[in-house]
Parts: C-alpha cells; structure tokens; sequence
C-alpha cells in the first residue's frame, strides 16, 4: 500500500512544476492519511490500485493549517489550484466554468479521523446559469441539468454560505405546493426551473449578494468553507472528547462529478463487504436507481438491498463484486463503500475500514483468519477486549420487537428492566421489597446514592460519561444509560416524556447500558454471547500472551467457572468467605474465648469447616495453584455492628448473651479499620488463627493427595510491611506445617508468598522477596493507601466530582493509577527481580481484570494476573493485545 | 595522640623480635581501643605522655578473638608473655614469682566499649606460699604482705576459678567472728594468717585442686578467664542490647602491682578532672588512706574528698593536679582517672572520657570552648540532643530529702507523683475525679491502655524498654519507669513490697522517668532547667546547622513561645482550631445549611473569628513566615458522635434541633474517615470553606500591614494526590485572594504550598512542585498510609507488640521510618528540586522534633524542619548534630 515515492512531489500523472500543497490522486496512499486525510488518502489508494475513481486531486491538511494560521491561503495554492484543474480539464475534454461541456466538481472534507461537524459534500460544484444549458445539450437532458444546479444552489448556499437549512425549505416549499409536489424529483422542467429561480432570489436577498456564476470563486470560497469548518465549534468538541490534536488539519478532496441520478442506467449505492452486523461473508448494502449519494441518505425513495444490483446492470454487479474482494484482500479487513453508476459505468468514490458489531468483528477476524488473508495474531489484534466485554454483557435482543423511544450514551454496560421511579427513597425502598426498579433522574447526586445501589438499572437525562451517575454506576456495575436528552422530567408530577411519549412512575421500561438505548416495557434480553468463533480465537491469544491468567475465588463452584473460562490457577482465595454465614458463630466463639483452653473446641470446629471447603476447592482446581490468602479482615468484621448494639443497651433491648458481644465489639472497634489491626498483624497477635488455616489447608491437600489428586498450595500472607513481620508469619505456617506433617507422617509441598498492598511493602520488596516463593500485588488496598482514598468513602461523592472536572485522569479503582500506585508496582518489580529473579509475580486486585490495566502489568514485567471469574476471557484477551503492544513497542 | 608507628610491631622500648600477640605500654596509644581496649589504649597513651604509669602490657583483643575461636591460646602467645614479662622483671629489677623480691601483676580486662558483665580484676598476681615471705622481707611488713595474698586468694578464687563468692565469704566469716572482727582489715597477723590458710583449704575443696603456687599458672589462667568472660550471659545480653558487635574481643591488661594499702604514706581515689554532676571547673574525687581500689568500692571506710589529698600528701596533690591538667588538655575533655600514692608516690592506673549529667555536660562544652579548649563546633558536637531532652523535662529536685526505694529503667523520661493504683479501671475512675495517678503494674497489656492514658505515670516491675509499657508510655508522652524488679506486687491484696517497704493502694509515690528512680510520697521536682549556657550552645548550634526550625503553632501564644524558643517560623498553623469551643455551632451551621444562601451568615461570622485569629498570630510572627494550613480534618469531626446521637435517638432524649445534627452526622460519617473525604477534597466540593480562610488571611495581613506590620503569609493545601486537583485549589485560592485585592485596593503578597502527605503525592512531586513556592511532608499521615497503620488504631495492642518482638525496628511514629516513608521523602526531594529548584521543603510531622529523624531529613536535603513549641530548643541543636554529622560523612 505505500506510495512514498509520491510523497513529495509530483508523478508521471502530472506535466508542470512540482506541487506544494495539492496532490493528485495517483500520488498518494493509503498511509498518508495525515497528508491528505481519510478519504483523499483511500481515493488515492484506490486509484493506484486501478480502480475506476474519478479523477481529482486532494488539498492537503498543510494548506488548511497555512490557511487558519494566516486567515488567507497560502502563497502559491491558488495556482497550483489552476495547474491541476487545467490537467483535468485536458484529461476529461471539458472545462471548468465552461458554457458548453462543462467540468464539475465535488468538493468533501476529509480529515485524518473521521469527524462530526466538518462540512460535507458540495455536488455540482462549476455550474451556473452560463453553462446550464451547455450540461443540457452534452447529456440531452434539460431536468437533469436544471436538477444539478438545484441541487448545487441548496448544498452550496448551505455548507459554503451558511444560509439556513430552513428558510431555504421554506422558499422551496411554496413552489413544490404551487405544483402539489412532495420533492423536487416531482415536479417538471417548468416547476424545477421555478425553483432555482426562486432559490437563487432567496440566496441572494438572504447573503445580500446573487449565487456566485463564477465556478473559480465557488472553487475557492468552497476549499475555505471546508478549511473553517476545522475549528468549528461541533468539530471542536468532538475533537477534545476524542483527544485529537487541533493541529491536525483537514484535507479538501475535489473529484470530477459522476451521476448516478443520470438515468434509469444509472445509480448509487453505499456497501461493506462482509456483513457489519453479524460478520457473515458476504457484501451488503443498498442502492438506488437514478439518484445520488444524499438520495441514499435522505431515505425519500426506498434503497434496494445490494444483490438486485445484478438484475439491473449485471455487468457493473460483477464490476463491484471484483472491486470489493480486490479491497478486502488490499486492505485485509472489512471495507465499507460509495459507488455510483454513470450510464451503465462503475466508479468508486470512497472507500474505508468498515465499523462493525463486536459480535461481526470477532466472527470476520476468525475466519480472515482462517482464509489465510490475516495472520493469526492479527485477528487477535483486531478483536478488543472492550467489544468482548459487550458481548459478555446482557443485551436487548435485536430480533426482538422493541419501541426505542431514545437513546442516551452508553455509560455502563449491561441490560435492565424495571419500574421507572424518579426519586432515590421510593426507589429504595420498592428494591427493599423486591421490585426492580430502574432510577430516572435529571442527573444524580451523592444524595441519590442508596437510590443507585438500590437500583437495576439507571438513566439521566443530563451528563457525559464521566457524570456523577456514570460513575458511579460502572463502579458497581450497574448498567446505567446516561445524557438522554430528550428525555424530560417532571418530577412534582412524577412522569417524564419523551417527545410524545409519555412515562408514568411506576411504569416498565428498558435500558440498554451497552448502546444507549431506552425503550418501553419490558425488552426480551439475548444472555452474554459466546459465540463459536470465541474459544479459537482466545486460543490464539492464548498462545500470545505472556501472562498467566488466574482467578479471585473463593468457592469451588467459582473456582470452576474460572477453570471452564481458562484461568490456570487462583490467584487468591479469600479464606474469610469460610467464616461467614452459619460459622460466624465459630468465629466469634473464637473471638469471646477468654483463654486459650475456651478457645481450643471453636478453633478446631473452624478448622474442620475449612478442611471441607479446602478440599471441594483443591479438587475444581486439581493440577492447578491455589492461592489462599490467610485471614484479612479485622476483627470487628465478625460482629455486630457496635452502633446497633450501643442502640439496644440503652433501649434495654440487648439480650444477656449479647453483652459480651458487645464488649468484644467495642474492644475491637476502630477508627480506621483499613489502616488498623487485620492481615499478618492480626495474625501475629493470634497465632492460632492462622495456624489453624493452615493446618485445615494442608489436611486438605493431604486427602485431595490420598484420594489420587494433583493439589497444588499456595499459602499468602497479607497486608505485609516488613522483613521481620513477614519471617514471623511464615514461622506460624511453617510451625503448623511442621505440626501437619507429623500427624499425617508425610510433608506435603506448599509455597509461601506475601501480597504486596502497603507502599511500604512494594517499596521494600526487595528484602522481602528472599523470604517467599510468589508476591501477589493488591492493587485495591495499594491503591487506597497510595492516593489516600477509602474506596467506600468517596465512591458517592468524591469520585464523580473529581472525574467530572478532571481532577483525575480515570477513576484509579477502574483502572490502575501508572503515575503512583503504578509507579509503586513497577519499582517493587525491578527489586524483587533484583533481590530474588525467581519469585513469582502477580496481581489480584480489581485491576488484574481490567484492560489498561493488564497492558500496564505486562509492561512492568509481571508474570500472572488474576480477576473474578466473569472476567476471566476478557483478561486472557487483553494480555494478549498488552504482548502485542509491548512487542510493537519494542520493534519501535 | 597517634600512635600509629607502633601499632604493627615492637618499638624501642622492647629489644625482642616483634611480638604479635602483646603490646607494651609504649607501643600503643589512645586511638587503638579496639586492638588495646578501651583501658589499655588509654594506659599506653599516659605512658607515652610521660605520665607515672606502672610499666605492664597489654594482650590484644585479636589473642582473645584467637583463643575463643580455637578454645586455645593462640601459638606464639606464651612464648611471648615470657618475653614481656622477662623485660619488666629487669626493669623492675624483681623477679616473677621469685621467693625474694617477687614481681606481682594486676591483670584487668579492658574491652573496646565499657561493658558491664565482664571479668574485672585481679590484685597481686604472682604471690604464693613460696613469695609471701620475701614480699614481707622487702617490705618489711608481714601483714602488709599477708593481706596481699588474701586478696589474690579471693579475687583469684572469684574471678577466674569461679568459686561462688558467698562460700569464699562464710569460710572468712568463722575466722572473723573467732577474732571478733568486721572484716580483714581488723585482723592481727596470726588472724590473717588463720584467715589466708581457712581460704586456701575452701578453695581446694572446691575446686579440687590446691590454689595455684605456680605464677605463670595464674597468669595463664587470669587470662584465660578474661578471655572466657567475653562470651559471659551478662556481657553477651548486654551487647545484643546496646548493638556492639560479638565479632570485637576483649583485651587484658597485666600492669606490674603498686600498693596503695603499703601503709600511712600510701593510698588510693579516683577523681574527675571537672565536676560530672554540675560541670564546674574544679577537680573532685575521693580519695582513701592506706587502701586498695576494691577497698575505696567497697564503702567499708568512709571516703576523704581529694581537696583533702594536699594535707597528707602535698606534693602528690600538686602532681595530681598538673597530671589532671594534662590529662584534660591532651583529651580536650573531662577525665575520670584512678590514681594509686605508694610511699608518697603518684601512679596512674586507669583514664577515661568521663560520664557526666546532661547539665554538666552543656556547662564543660560552653566552657572549654570559652577556654578555647575545643572549637565551638566540638562543643555543639558534645551536647547531645538527648542530654537537652533531658534536661527539659521535669526531675526529682537532686537537693530535695528523697527516698529513693528502688529503681528501674528510665522508659519515659520526666517525672510523676500520684497515688499508686494497681488496676487499670480503678485508674481511670480515679482519674476522671481528678486525682493523680501513677498505675502500678507487673507490666501492663492492651487491656491496661486505659489506664495508662487517664494515669500522670507508669511504673512496672517486668519489661524492659520496648515493653507495652515503655512502648505506650513513651508514645503518649507520660513519664515512666519499668523494669523495677526489685518491686513485687500483689495484685489481690492491693498492696506492693520493694525490699521492706510496703505500698497500699493509694499511697503517694514519684517516679522519675529520666533516671528511673522510685520514691515514696511526693518528691520536689525540678521545672525544666535552662541554664544560662544553653543560649550561647544554640547560639553556635545556629551557625552549624543548615535546616531551618519552625514550629507547629495554631495559637498566637504557641507562637509567641516558639518564637522565644528561637523557631524562626510557623510551618504548620492547623487552622481547624479555630472551629472548635464557641465556633463550633458557627461550623455546625454551614455544615447544615441547605443551600449558599443559608449558607453565607454563618460563613461571614467565621471569617470574621478567623481574621482576629490570624491577625494575633501574624502579630506574634511579624517578619517571618506564618505557613497556614486550610481546613483538613473530615467534617464529621465537627458534629456530636453519631453512635451517641442514635442512641439519644432511640431512647427518646434526642431533642428536636439536633435532628439535624444527626441526619448530617449520618451523612457526612465515614468508615474510614483517615482516607475520606478531608483536607484538599473538602475544599474542592465545599469551595466557600477555603475561600472563606484565605479571605480571613489576606484581611488580616492586610490589617498588620496598615498597622506597620510586615506579615508573610504561606498558604499550605492539604492531602493533595495530583496536579490537577492541587490547580483546582490554587484556582481557589487565587480568586479568593484576587478578590480581596479588589475590596482593599492592594495585592498582598503570599506564598502558595502543599503538604506532602499522601505516597502519591510524594511520587508525583515532580509535576506538583512547578505550581508551587513551598511543600511540606506531613509525615505523621505519610507514615501512616505509607505503612497501612492507623496510629490511633495499634497504639495500644500491636505497637508494643511489634516492638517487643522486634517486628518494627523503631516506632515510625517517633522516628522516621527510613525504608519506607524516608524513601518517599527522599524520591519526592530529587523529583522536586530537578523539576522546581527554587521550591522550599520542609517537614511539619511530629518527626520535625525527632533528633534522628532530624538527621535523615537533613541527608535527604530537606530546608527546613517544624515541630512542636516544646521542641523547637532540641531541633535547633538536633539540626547542628545532623550537618555535623553530614559533614563528617561527606570528608570520610
């Protein structure tokens, strides 16, 4: 595809002195999207590649960038405009402005991305009432002509003189209603005549000027209508949205005019070729007979569906199917097409890389795959972990017969059902009584919390993607639709509209987080999709991919569904899991003992419980790691809360028994219990509670081990902060180990390791490393300590204001912070490499499921992530596009 | 002083081949104590001064190294003892074990560091049946010569046979009460020789063979047990504490034998070349007629003071005197020295550096630089922070009648008086009525804390200074003793014993922390003592040092006394105080106002409390910098409990105003309110709270500057993690302060800062330093978010623990965690000086008092520390101590 040669200057194609600011098709390609943007660089890359492009020439973004610096163009285009115009003219036998066989043009934007608010397509571009009648005498047809120039008045007095849309409508209204016509293709020459004329009078009495004659003036205010439309206010915002440079510039394309609105032997049509939607090989797409490109859009006349081409120009039909599999096997990728047909002749005139469903993108690069046209890895590439995260996700059925009354950004994914209720209290308290209920606010607020937490889904009507109610609902995954704006509340009279529409509290709708949609009722939901194409391809990451992928586990039936999405081990197991629910009783047994002999029975009940659970969980895992992380929580998290008790003693309503549940509560009640006496420090206060953890979990593997299985133990110690403290805890294990391997005559293998979840613990890794087998980085904890932020805390007020006015860059729950917890990661990394090359590295925070996130760990050289088992497939895609990424970056 | 041409071989003196293992006198000097000892370093370097010092040698530390390794002496070392001693027994003209004129040896061990536990002396080695008689023909005095052998018999017998001393001593009782005698000393000849004989037959039962008659089996065996006594319990536990290496040896001296017990012309002392208590000019000591050095120990015979030495022995007084004046001009500082008159002849027998009280030792310093002894910087050198501590806390009165009934360690310096209590509840009731306390434990646990808090001081009888009790103690700033073993406490009958003395509960006792004295009823206690010396010392220590000290001061009065004590600045105002007492409803009132407009009252009143605060406190600082710290604390801190608030609420005694303060209370509570919503995040979403301080600030430097005033003013954003957000609330600041410009029609000049006190913000200092003129570390929240401990939380129960058992080095709280948050603070010094060089840095965390942390910070390049008024004298001299010390790293 490269056409460097022509970079930076002229080609055989052109006669005259080299060209500064203009290139001629020919001289361009597809990789100088930069130069000549998108389209101007596809339309040179079709014509290299032979295709039947109209001849023309693309104005490069440079000249646009001179232009908005100078407020004029820059020396030299204007001739160089005559220069290439005149190669047409010589080329084509007409000329531009021309009473007789006169040259037109299209002028469209074309930027480096595609962007909304640039100007579009300015059609006819040359004509005036000088050569109107030459147009109709070369091509026999008066009404085509006169429909030209009607068409080139209402474009151009639009997009180039900024006359508005409507009072053009209007004017032509009078005359479509003077001849009882819907549109203009209804009425006859006379009637057609009669509204350019009354177009023309409107345009000039509106700019205070008459429609240029000119076609060199309309050229040039055209080129400098296109150059503003750069720093257009809609192109503007799009463009700090998106994070793309203002210095970027757009390119002007100007083409040789064909016509599909020519005749009954001709057309237009746009088309991809492989179904967008669902992947399936094969073109789709949609044409007209005898109309042009806006006719398509305009969605006046009904399109055909691309395969009746054949039926009426079956040459042109062949011509396209040969163009379209020439692209693809070009481009190797989904292409998405305009073509038009002039009198029976096929021209291109776009082309580009086709959008696509996750679920066709995932098909389409399988089966490229598969045909040989891309490698194996670039399939991988090509499928983001962000789309299969769509397709994990519920989603409204598309079969399904659903009333989408608006839409709304996409700002949580998932799908909800539920009664729309508009205020948080009464959405609280009808999810306490098991409704689903979806909260519809005007925007939400720290005070609307408890409505969100209630809640199955949630909409708003104001607010970005980082609004408060955005936020918020990714952060508990909620699926939540945000910024609908024609969305309106009233919320005295608690009902909401929607246009016509009108929603009553109570009433049942729809969201769809995923595409923003809002519908009525209740919306037929399709399940998280795994379609066949899936496991291939995640085996193909699979064998890309640097990182192992584990999971957050803490019961054998999670356990299993990891294993069943391919995680290779469990990268933690909470052990607390264990202590709730019908054991809490052991635990706070434990807990009130006043000795050790009272404490002896509760203990050993525990330890049997745990032995249970150990060996269900050994055994989904069998020949894999586990990795059980001793106790974590602090105490008081095994009892009431201290409150309620307070609460019920001077009320006179706490039972005998429970006063010693109180004072244990109180005695164990903290200030900050993130930051107070829980992991290995509680361990080292109470030994017996990690001695008997580890005791159950050997006693477990030793029967998975007599039963003929494979278990495979990790034991971790967490909240770590030294080298001293760390020596101690393992003495515990090893002590109980010691102990386990006396009763049962053999010394079952085990490795130890520490999570890494104190600043200071990553910061002296690397004398903690010596100590252990693995580190697991806890990057929930790390990241709480690191920016001083209580998850809980500041997840209702704090983070959707400091998101919303970009106090921070990503929420650093969601995705790791790299400047500071990051900073923190990558430091202990390079120390325990250092210290001890051998140790094991892993993270099992949140952030080991999440996509930037795995790119940043593969980046620190970490050896294993581990997530929830729902993110299992997502992760293992994601490290295969974070090694993809780094070796691009290393070939750099 | 150095003597380094001797150190590796024989000098003049000697006339063998070069000996290896020994050095004689002359061969050494002072700076080889670890080859010499300390004493025999010492010894060799009077030698080489020319002082009368009785020839001998030392046998180096390496022959002990030697001897403990291969559990022999190493070779060559006998063979050399021979060469020695043959050199001194023609020099001394008397023969090794000879029947006439027999030469007699002291041998001393004598170890780089003075240690406690090791083998001390033995006298008159080389006597035995055989020289007894040719020593009393020498001398002419058989009971002279008798009584030497005694004591060879007992110290020998004790020292290096091991014999239990209590034996030794009944044996001698029988004799003594046959002749109706107190001691030896009372006993006629035939007595003393009844006693030598009823010795030598103990003796051999003992040990099972008879005492040695061969000299060179004594010596051999002395200097055996020397070696042996390195590796004692008492000398190894002493070490592990004090950190001295195992790897050093111990040397053993063996100096030929004077005898000040050789009649009425001889004697004994030991004096100080100053006064060790007070540090006055003017030699003391004490001094025995006719005695051994054991014998002046003893206390048998009461002391003459040495002013009274001219009267028995004029001329030796006057060779003393210029030998003290020597002594302390050749060590330019104060020695203590042992001194022996035999026949009205002086003899040095030991030297030191002597130990003095933390007063004299400021005294000597300011003086001998007044004397131009030493330089000033020397002087500074002298004065260790710790020994100002010291003297800034409270002390028994040293003049008062005490007594002083037992004593333990000094685990919190300062001294208490109270009413001994031995249960923690009973304490704390005592306490809340206003009674002082001290609590009395065996040693206390997290169910004593408290106690320890409601308690004016500790006193434990287990437990040595890492103990709970020491650990909390210190923690909490109460003055404490623990370890007093001697006290033994009965814990039902509620009462103590020390010896004889019995305590009832409630008794009135003192304790003194700094020296661990313990005495019963109230003792007088000195006020911290500032004598006139120190502002000369801190004085010079200004010009030493390179931090500046400010001081952590939120009142104009703690200003104003920090400015006295020299703080040259406030680093840190916490303006919160001025929200609590009568302003708390003023803050309660914003809290709960519901929207600005209720709002603005209650913010203008406490903008208007503010201004007068600030105005005061700017006044109390005129000329230097006033850093002012916007609001931190969560708002919660200023609403009732919210736990007391429910149940007031359930019980029905909640009145109808505070429901509010309840709904607010419930709103703003956090659950853990350490990492919430505080400091910069507050600000942010509750912007009139800054702007409203910054308003009272500028207002008030604006009222001192039309006062005559010269205000500086620092306005310091807390808990900041970002650039972003630190812009945020700069923004504020400066529309806040544009404002104030505008009504009083001045810009006043102030300076903008951050606390570093998250781990992030340390990490990123380089991006917050260009938008700032100053940080500072907060190193209490640093420290405790660095290493995940909520100091409220573990004060009690882990601390002590990890301390104990040696988990944590040090307590992070009192001394910078080097490791973790120091090297924080050091990446975020290199981050910000390479991005922002002009930036001020400081550190305004309890550590800014820290003497060690003080240290660090100046190695880590820090401008300037802040710390408590009460510290500010031990700051500026602990900053001199640390560019002293940096110094001397740099020049090594």
């Amino acid at each position: 595809m490269s056409t460097t040669a022509s970079a930076h200057g002229s080609t055989a194609a052109t006669t005259g002195p080299p060209l500064r600011w203009i290139r001629r098709f020919p001289e361009g390609g597809a990789d100088q999207r930069f130069l000549l943007g998108g389209k101007g660089a596809n339309l040179a890359e079709m014509t290299r590649m032979g295709l039947p492009v109209p001849p023309g020439f693309t104005i490069t973004t440079g000249a646009c960038l001179a232009y908005l610096r100078d407020g004029a163009f820059p020396a030299g285009l204007l001739d160089e405009l005559r220069t290439v115009v005149a190669e047409l003219e010589q080329e084509m036998g007409l000329a531009f402005g021309a009473a007789e066989a006169p040259l037109l043009f299209s002028v469209r934007s074309g930027a480096a991305f595609s962007m909304p608010g640039m100007m579009d397509t300015v059609l006819d571009l040359g004509l005036g009432r000088a050569s109107l009648d030459g147009l109709a005498r070369r091509t026999g047809d008066p009404w085509f002509a006169t429909d030209a120039y009607r068409r080139l008045l209402e474009l151009y007095s639009h997009v180039v003189l900024d006359v508005d849309e409507e009072v053009l409508q209007r004017a032509a209204r009078g005359v479509l209603d003077l001849y009882a016509a819907t549109d203009a293709s209804a009425l006859d020459l006379i009637g057609l005549q009669d509204l350019v004329g009354v177009l023309e009078v409107t345009i000039a009495s509106r700019t205070g000027a008459p429609f240029p004659a000119d076609p060199w003036q309309q050229l040039e205010q055209a080129v400098a209508a296109v150059f503003r439309s750069w720093n257009g206010r809609r192109a503007r915002d799009y463009r700090r949205v998106e994070g793309i440079s203002d210095d970027l510039g757009t390119a002007v394309n100007v083409q040789v005019m064909v016509f599909g609105n020519a005749g009954i032997d001709s057309g237009t049509g746009v088309a991809f070729t492989r179904d967008p939607a669902t992947g399936e090989r094969r073109p789709v797409g949609d044409f007209l007979l005898n109309a042009q490109g806006e006719d398509v859009v305009a969605g006046v006349r009904t399109t055909e569906p691309l395969h009746q081409l054949a039926s009426h120009f079956p040459e042109c039909a062949e011509h396209l199917r040969d163009v379209m599999a020439r692209l693809e096997s070009h481009y190797q990728d989904l292409c998405d097409i305009e073509f038009t047909v002039q009198h029976g002749r096929l021209f291109m005139l776009q082309t580009r890389v086709g959008k696509r469903t996750a679920l066709a993108s995932l098909r389409m690069a399988v089966e490229m795959a598969d045909e040989g046209l891309i490698e194996r890895s670039e399939a991988v590439r090509r499928f983001r972990p962000e789309e299969l995260e769509r397709l994990l996700h519920p989603r409204f059925d598309p079969d399904a017969d659903v009333t989408v009354v608006t839409r709304g950004l996409p700002a949580s994914p998932g799908a909800a059902t539920g009664r729309a209720i508009f205020d948080a209290d009464r959405a609280q308290a009808l999810a306490a009584d098991g409704t689903d209920v979806v909260l519809v606010r005007t925007n939400t607020s720290p005070a609307d919390f408890h409505g969100m937490v209630a809640a199955t889904g949630v909409l708003t009507s104001r607010g970005g993607l980082v609004s408060h109610a955005a936020v918020v609902a990714r952060g508990m995954g909620t699926p939540a639709v945000c910024g609908a704006e024609d969305l309106v509340i009233d919320w005295h009279g608690r009902y909401a509209t929607i246009g016509d529409v009108r929603i009553e509290q109570g009433d049942l709708i729809s969201i769809d987080g995923t595409t923003g949609e809002v519908a009525l009722g209740r919306v037929p939901v399709l399940p998280p999709a795994t379609p066949p194409q899936l496991d291939r391809l995640l085996g193909w990451a699979d064998e890309l991919r640097r990182l192992a992928v584990f999971a957050n586990a803490d019961t054998a039936a999670d356990a299993a569904q990891a294993r069943r999405a391919g995680a290779t081990g469990i990268g933690l197991c909470r052990t607390e899991h264990e202590f709730l629910g019908e054991r809490l009783h052991l635990v706070q047994a434990v807990i009130l003992a006043e000795d050790d002999e009272a404490r002896r029975p509760a203990l050993e009940a525990l330890e049997q419980v745990q032995e249970r659970d150990f060996v269900a969980l050994l055994e989904a895992m069998d020949g894999l790691p586990v990795t059980v992380r001793l106790l974590d929580p602090p105490l008081h998290e095994f009892l009431p809360d201290v409150t309620e008790l307070l609460v019920a003693e001077a009320t006179g309503e706490l039972p005998g028994p429970q006063r010693r549940l109180l004072q244990a509560a109180l005695e164990w009640r903290e200030v900050d219990p993130m930051l107070g006496i829980r992991g290995v420090r509680l361990g080292l206060l109470l030994p017996e509670l990690y001695q008997t953890q580890v005791r159950a979990l050997l006693h477990a593997a030793a029967a998975r081990h007599r039963a003929g299985g494979d278990p495979r133990v990790r034991i971790m110690i967490p909240l770590v902060i030294g080298a001293a403290e760390l020596s101690a805890a393992l003495a515990l294990v090893r002590t109980a180990a010691a102990a386990v391997a006396d009763e049962i005559g053999e010394e079952l293998p085990y490795e130890v390791g520490a999570m890494l979840e104190t600043p200071r613990a990553a910061l002296v890794a690397g004398e903690l490393a010596p100590l252990v087998d693995f580190f697991s980085f806890g990057t929930n904890d790390l990241t709480q300590m690191t920016m001083g932020l209580s998850r809980d805390d500041v997840e209702a007020r704090l983070m959707p204001h400091y998101l919303e006015h970009g106090l921070l860059a990503a929420d650093p729950f969601q995705t790791l912070d790299p400047d500071g917890v990051g900073e923190l990661v990558r430091v202990a990394v390079e120390r325990t490499r250092r210290a001890a090359p051998s140790v094991e590295l892993g993270v099992c925070g949140e952030h080991g499921g999440d996509p930037a996130s795995i790119a940043l760990f593969q980046r620190y050289g970490l050896d294993e992530v581990s997530c929830s088992p729902g993110r299992v497939l997502v992760a293992r895609l994601a490290a295969a596009h974070a090694a993809l990424a780094a070796d691009a970056d290393r070939d750099r």
